[in-house]
């Protein structure tokens, strides 16, 4: 059965992980083709290196990482280094790795960052089953202006 | 029969890589010498993994890769990443990747914006070309001051 | 038996590697089940390749790195360049390296940054433990916004 | 025979690719001892995979790499990403890539900027002939204080 | 015999690698136990493949490698480039590799730069020496506030 990876943080303050897990389990296939493996590490620094493990000892074929930087300016520092441990990541290992951060300061109330996050890591847990299992349906959005969190910003000019 | 690969995203507000597809499909030997596989993944920092897995797994000898960085200073972050990411796929696989990134805050109306996308897009699918097939085209204008997206610098002084 | 690795600075003003290693004495099987070994080096730059010689050569499965950045600017590119050695090192080993950074401009009294170094220090080193041992100790936390060194902030809203 | 690779750049506004040519066929040996191969590539980005092309598959010994950064903020963040992607290229092959960069907004003239360009070109040409056949050159200059494209600084307090 | 790699720059003003060699040649084992090897490369960002190439063909168990960077902006960048390699370049040899730079902005006089450089030049030989041979030097001093250059900022509060 294929594996599909979710990393989360004990450090966010939504618990994005959910979001994924029950967005993959309403897939076809879910249990049948596919199975999903969760992990928690301590902050996003930590999911990296998390990922690449449940891709190389888990045989994961694709794994959803999920992050949430805080407001002050050292975390905005430390989410850019999460960054580049993911990227490193997926290049070592020559497989996607679906970044959902979230930043603390993009939007202005407690409700409101809850439904980014959520909106988020459901339509992030779509894209890793697209590019799983239905490649094309990313094709057909190329260039579309197609956004996770907010909603779409649509083709230029449209 | 040689592969060129194209990977784009659904991020884009505008379908750039169908401006390289076309472009391609105008040079010599396409279809006969050369066949052009495209991608599309969700947004840019997901471009190097795919484009390391076109020339790894799928044999492509070059590869386009499109992205729109959108106006947040978050954005100009993530591009920066991206194309770390984009530089490392390179170093990698020691296969040349061409980055054609367009900044929504180059230009000012959207209508210029399309056009920077597709001359960039088109010049450098021009420029993958020439790198696997006429290199000789590429050291005749070393130093002029060749541009995509806006009109050539020219050389300095000139 | 198995090896936590844990590595520490003289640049540092406060001795959070002896934190560590009295938490680390003081969880279930210690001495039968895992021993630990610490080394120091000058600075924080320092911390990334010892961390990855306790893995490589001494078996470490899991390494604590700690570090303090001073006031000054420069320093804190420098604990980006830690953070980033940091990062590879995880990646090239695939084994987890915790990093424990304070900042010496978190806070204003050196009471204080005395208080957040113990904290963060000892909270690291029971999260080294639990990805080590209890890792389901880490997924009953996913979201809750458990911090180091200060108080956890909490899920969203709570 | 020995070989020294150049890649320059189209992007570039001055062709320093040819100052260094002319530089290198001025030293003892050349055409005997070794041998010059030239490229370009579009922009700088490129010149980090084309500089580790030459030193696997052609076998060169040493590379210069020239690039031009043009005056906005972002053609910084490019260069910041070609300079990385050249350092990778050097640690990944084990050889020396000597990087000849020049910024547009170094000088306030065309025509100073021309000189610096042709200035800095050809004494990291030389520089490039010492790293390969006379290291002793460089020992003797050690700590002294010298530039490339400018006056050289001279020891501190001399 | 034991080697001990010392790379310097042309660039820098003043002679730090003569430093180093005056300070290991005081440490005990000098000629017998250890010997000294000194590369000068052009400037600070070819130290980092100069370090890995003394490493991997001369056989240093370890390498000083000095550097100073100059006062303008680019200057700083360029710092952080060499600084990264220097972090690569231990992280794919497992080995130490200090790192001794010194910015002109860091003090006001010529006098005071040049007895910064010469300080923390002998300081940062004797940590490569204790690395080598005596660790149990360094881990006495854990947290200790140790600094090179200038006086020790001592433990926090005392």
């Amino acid at each position: 059965m294929d594996r599909i990876g979710v990393v989360d943080t004990m450090f966010a303050r939504v618990d994005m992980g959910m979001d994924v897990l029950d967005e993959l389990a309403r897939r076809p296939g879910y249990g049948e083709r596919f199975e999903v493996l969760r992990r928690t590490v301590p902050g996003f620094k930590d999911l990296a290196v998390e990922a690449k493990i449940l891709i190389e000892k888990e045989g994961c074929g694709i794994v959803v990482a999920l992050g949430m930087a805080g407001r002050a300016a050292i975390d905005q520092v430390c989410a850019h280094q999460a960054s580049q441990g993911l990227m490193a990541a997926r290049l070592m290992t020559s497989t996607h790795i679906i970044e959902v951060f979230v930043h603390e300061n993009e939007v202005d109330s407690p409700e409101e960052l809850s439904r980014v996050c959520s909106d988020r890591a459901r339509k992030h847990a779509r894209n890793a089953y697209w590019l799983l299992y239905e490649p094309q349906e990313l094709t057909r959005r190329a260039g579309q202006g197609i956004r996770q969190g907010f909603a779409d910003a649509g083709p230029l000019g449209a």
